[in-house]
């Protein structure tokens, strides 16, 4: 999703799936969401405001892809073709932080930080020398409830010292349930509107808020529905076609595919939506008010052109290791996906 | 082995090997296998009941290993083609558990958990961000006497929550031999047989129990009197060819195989063997009484389908490594194995 407030925006990714409210943990990732997002999630939406069904337009995703896509040239610096932040990693979950974060530089992005929690960092380091990874997060285990305020305090302070040189954050794999960090976390999102930071928002994070299932045949309207509630932030809905709507269109992407279900897809999708959105807002904001490429919003484009390069690199991954595909499998054909797309000269 | 109690299955993986109870240690062992299996093993059981020579039936492995393979549907949802969780991994032991669970992702499983102690855990989450580990268990050495009831209630309801997502739980794999480890594992047993999650036993644990050496000869009559002795457990034995039992029928796989004996392989069989049990059950669910596949048993038929694939997994690793093939490299050829079995298209 992207919500838009001033400047900033927001993006949830999230999956066709059920959704249960059933332990206090989850009700805490509830209120952690409904804080973030601004409020206004009725968690009985999906029952009450199903809308008309019609068949969401196929995006021209390939000529999104291509059109957003900057040109390399050798006079251009470290950094302008992206950097991105990954906020997640816990004690209990590192793949899926660092998954985001490497999908995001195979794609082309320049730099690529994952802020986690002092235990995790050691092992999202060790997967790979190429992130720049940051052991600021804290979980309740690790301290007193006397040192709480001090410490949240501390923490958002110091990813704040780096908000804005960063041009999209990506919040939410691997963060786990632990209520001070999502307390934490809460405070960075805030952070990142101020700076007008865009911030694409975890699935696994949103889901929960919808309390109901999203069934295929009600989708459209139900996504709509649900990105207006919430203040226009954009979703994308995975599935069989993945559905991309900020509440004012809805498109789908069908093109390419793997019926291969892999944990950790979802997490490639968040550090691959967060590059092509902010090569997105660059393009618009060059183009100086003559865009012809429909969708307009840049956070749209993002999604879809998000969508489209995993879609490509989950096949040709699938075509060559089959039933044996990893999500390591997949981001190794991130960079071919796209030169096929959109190559590079 | 499985031991059907309910709708609960547990298998045991056991090698060709000869057993000796020499030490406290391995009598923990021993003491934490009769209880996880109910009890009503016999140690000397092996002198006594020898029963008369036949040779088993080789199974028709690669129909069997097609038939239960599901088919490849777009439509389908992450964790439908399977959830599994591997026990196992202390401080001194962290390949195991890793072979165990690596190898159900690349058989096709869609999520892998690992829980162990807190040592091994980022040790084991550095071999792969596809994994995800849960440092839950705990080791006598950290903990002190007066807190042990304590932290074992806490170990095994943090395991049990998870429990009913998974699909098949595999107990052993670098489980070693601290006994308040095995305490807390023989309750997780307990709490995975009453939610009737089907478990797959290692090997290493069970052969201390038999006290005897299984021979060549005798195999298959010791095979059937001890799944019997300890209630349908179902037994695989590792050998020139495996043999695999329920107390009703036993069945041999002879096909492919290497002569290269590096350990782990065995921790390859117990993830393959969660999986396709997984598999042979909602065959057998979805078939409502029209199977015509034989055995019926879908842990034998597990069993069997994970036995060939291992044996040509290791064939062709063996042809293309000779001498240095080590366990990394049997994995990397379970896909091509399973491809060449049962094409995904």
């Amino acid at each position: 999703m992207f919500v838009k407030h001033g400047m900033s925006q927001l993006t949830s990714l999230s999956s066709a799936r059920n959704c249960t409210l059933s332990s206090s943990a989850v009700l805490r990732r509830q209120h952690f969401l409904i804080r973030s997002l601004g409020g206004g999630v009725h968690s009985n939406f999906c029952t009450q405001n199903r809308m008309q069904e019609t068949k969401p337009l196929e995006a021209d995703a390939e000529n999104i892809l291509r059109a957003i896509t900057p040109t390399l040239d050798p006079t251009r610096h470290k950094g302008q073709a992206g950097k991105i932040a990954v906020i997640g990693g816990c004690r209990e979950y590192t793949g899926a932080p660092y998954f985001a974060a490497i999908s995001a530089l195979k794609i082309g992005a320049d730099l690529s930080h994952v802020f986690c929690t002092k235990d995790a960092a050691p092992v999202i380091k060790s997967y790979s020398p190429e992130l720049i990874v940051h052991p600021i997060l804290e979980e309740s285990y690790s301290i007193g409830d006397g040192d709480k305020k001090y410490i949240s305090g501390k923490v958002v302070a110091e990813v704040d010292k780096w908000m804005e040189r960063f041009d999209c954050l990506v919040v939410g794999p691997g963060l786990g349930r632990d209520p001070f960090l999502l307390d934490c976390v809460s405070e960075i999102i805030k952070q990142a509107r101020q700076s007008n930071v865009p911030i694409v928002l975890d699935g696994r994070l949103v889901q929960k808020v919808l309390n109901c299932e999203v069934n295929d045949q009600d989708a459209q309207g139900q996504l709509l529905s649900l990105s207006r509630r919430i203040g226009g932030v954009t979703i994308l809905r995975k599935g069989k076609s993945d559905l991309i709507t900020d509440g004012e269109i809805v498109k789908s992407v069908s093109i390419y595919g793997s019926p291969r279900r892999c944990g950790g897809q979802g997490d490639i999708l968040s550090g691959s939506v967060a590059v092509f959105l902010s090569w997105a807002r660059q393009y618009i904001l060059a183009a100086e008010g003559n865009v012809t490429l429909r969708p307009t919003n840049p956070t749209v484009l993002g999604c879809i052109a998000g969508s489209a390069l995993l879609r490509k690199a989950a096949s040709l991954a699938f075509e060559n290791r089959k039933r044996s595909t990893l999500t390591g499998d997949i981001i190794e054909y991130l960079g071919r996906s796209l030169e096929d797309i959109c190559p590079a000269y």
